[in-house]
């Protein structure tokens, strides 16, 4: 695992594993990066960590749209201080699938996630599964 | 041109172009976003708005490698306010491209813009050439 004095050949500093997974469990808005149409969306989106995976709610459309088809999609999170010209950010890469399993919807009625956009009824569960999950910061 | 109380089909507040222009030069951290290696990845960046594009400096490496193949891309800022569960998005879907003209490049000289990473060297100048620019509000 990666200490905290890592960098990477752009020399940012590697933020390690469970870092990021800290980071993670303590922010409820990020942005979900899916292509759509032979085009990169990229589209915020209130969340919850589920042990490592990103889960959230969606209405029909392009989110779960692409869902359906466990398309590859990226999750990101980050924090800047404009002042101080530091910051962070956190990506999750893996592919987004549909929540179906009984069990496992039963157990999100208990995360309290308000969608973010709560204009429309958001009420299909989407998780991202990770195959990899990296920080930097600088 | 939509006004400011037009909604989207998710009940979303639809922000219109040239709000979404007025956002875009009034902030200096975003993110890109593109395909490398069958994956999405998204990247903080400083960046500055010229004319309608999104322009950022890069070192060689993922973001400059996608811009020598003039690969579609976006970019993506926003803000929330997760107390009062509020928040804005801007999106700038479009191709990606080196700027190489000496004209532009003196130019983009006058612009304040100090890389997000500065631990290393971004001589490369990149363009976000926009064919899209949407926003919403909640």
């Amino acid at each position: 695992m990666a200490d905290q004095d890592t960098r990477d050949r752009s020399g940012l500093q590697i933020i390690a594993y469970e870092e990021c997974l800290r980071l993670l469990r303590e922010h409820y808005v990020g942005r979900i990066g899916f292509v759509e149409n032979g085009e990169v969306a990229i589209l915020p989106v209130n969340y919850r960590l589920l042990g490592t995976s990103v889960v959230f709610r969606t209405s029909v459309g392009g989110k779960l749209h692409a869902a359906e088809r466990e398309r590859p999609a990226s999750f990101q999170i980050d924090g800047f201080d404009e002042l101080y010209q530091s910051g962070w950010s956190v990506l999750v890469k893996g592919t987004v699938a549909s929540i179906d399993d009984p069990d496992t919807l039963a157990q999100l009625e208990e995360v309290p996630l308000t969608p973010w956009a709560a204009a429309q009824e958001r009420p299909y569960w989407v998780r991202l599964i990770p195959h990899e999950i990296t920080g930097r910061r600088i």
